[in-house]
């Protein structure tokens, strides 16, 4: 019931946001910087500081129920992908994302299955070329 | 890229949906026996026998994915209550599927998690008096 | 590019809309009468007086389509229900209708081929009880 | 960039819960007591504590397009109800919403302007009941 | 419930569209003449003619309503570009309309509050540079 | 109750999709190959081997109502394209896809239409190029 104060939401969340989604989550913060400011803000507190800091489910297991999610829902590209290096980053293997993805085309149909393992393609490429 | 018999399918798929979902699974496969038994099959062989019988994520993984998705789609209560059961079935904890349910808000909006926090507070107390 | 009048559309819109889902239909009409009068008048202008009845596609064939949508979509459930009603008016078979919904699953997943699939059996069921 | 303190952020957005959604708000944060306390926390302090209060567009305006987004998704019925409550309770007019809902069929589709008028409908006779 | 006859319906749908949406709404119709036209006779005059004609809400409430449904439904982001420039057309300020994007974020997540600032920003910086 | 043996299930399934999709099909299924070989496989054996392979409904008719279902939802566009190749190959005419995307207009709203439009434009074209 006791909150810390909010410098400590945005420290915490923006810690947060760069240990799982690195210069990408960094990128979505800058972007909307000249736009939407607050936005970047309540991504970085709420999203990170608030829910990702939660006890009770490990980084690794939020970062899978958000690529299946986001498999699953079609209309977030840009943030799966982000999500699928935060995956990689927290330590979900490449054949979990994998069997992740795949387990969606039971719950959401084979096109979002589909699509979801286009952008995982896309990801793990790049980190190949990163390396 | 060898594949089992199809009753090989058939048998592993209901012995991992009955250890899955229980009751409640056999349920939807007999109430599409008048209508769709095909449906029912290939939810057995196809989802159960083919999909969560596969190496590389555990059961516990693939039903926390399950419920991130159907909680975040919204288009599938019914299901979600299935796997809520399933969840907790093969290992997640309540606090798990809590705290997976709470983390959909970011990627499907409050509503999305409410209403799957309502699924889950009824399969919650369903348990507590069949117990 | 010549249009018939509006009460053309109206009555034209009406009969087809009879034609197609019979009292169903028209109860979903008189339930607007009371707050959104104008949302039932542009179902039968539009919907069904310039839509359905188009030439280029049977109504057979745009009730195919429209239980097709509705069940992949899943936040429709009363409206399937009319249309599987107007499906089998205007010369779908029953197994017709089942096989559509069963290749839902393909498209969006197995719980929407599910619950159009638990429509269909309610609907077939009232139509053995009217008999 | 500076925040109010967190206790501040609960109980502006209580206050603003309070005004905007009256009982049915208070009954969902209720609700989750004993199952989810942190999403009932989240809902107050980041949804109406954070966004509601902002400057820029009068509530009048938020439960505007929270009505129409929530129209035309269609996945949210119950929290579409409490906000056409929320909206009269803060100046829109039945007709405004009327009209809202009825925009929706151009977005989303006849279906889903029908279920929001349904519940449209619902709210309005709720509260000619409750005077 | 007397309607205007036909070729008023599109005559006043087609300056409504051209108030609201400029050349942006006039080219989505010129993309439809060699496919579908009658899609784009649809959108002029029932959109336009019989929707957007209609009292009781103002076209500045109407552009509201679909910038916050279609940032919400996230399948549409073309369409939303189009009714981003509609906004700002008919008195909508950016302020009012970064807020209602942002507000989505409560209805839809983090992820079609983004997509729909990065089609906002994309707007703001084309009206820069047509001017 | 009998079923085929899997490499039948495999060789009927790829024959069928060769048959509807033509090299559009096979492509994708190459595109899983480094990443994701077993969901080309199951889109092959129960998607087209199991599914598209029942009787009950021509292929005509299945691919109607992939096509409006695809158009629906709004997230599948490189699929829709596919199945838009495939329906003109199992013997669909332009106007009857036209006619099928038209329609969804009043299911799933205009933007759905539209964009479904945009796609069928795009292969229709690239058939012409192709003759």
């Amino acid at each position: 019931m006791t909150n810390p104060i909010p410098q400590d939401r945005y420290s915490r969340g923006l810690a947060r946001l760069t240990e799982v989604d690195g210069a990408a989550g960094e990128a979505v913060i800058a972007a909307m910087a000249d736009i939407a400011p607050d936005l970047g803000k309540a991504i970085i507190e709420f999203a990170f500081g608030e829910i990702y800091t939660r006890p009770g489910l490990s980084l690794r297991d939020r970062e899978l129920a958000t690529i299946a999610a986001l498999t699953a829902l079609g209309t977030a590209t840009p943030q799966l992908k982000v999500h699928l290096h935060g995956g990689l980053n927290v330590g979900l293997t490449r054949e979990e994302i994998v069997e992740t993805i795949l387990q969606m085309a039971v719950y959401a149909g084979f096109p979002a299955a589909l699509n979801g393992m286009f952008a995982a393609k896309e990801v793990f490429a790049a980190r190949e070329v990163a390396v």
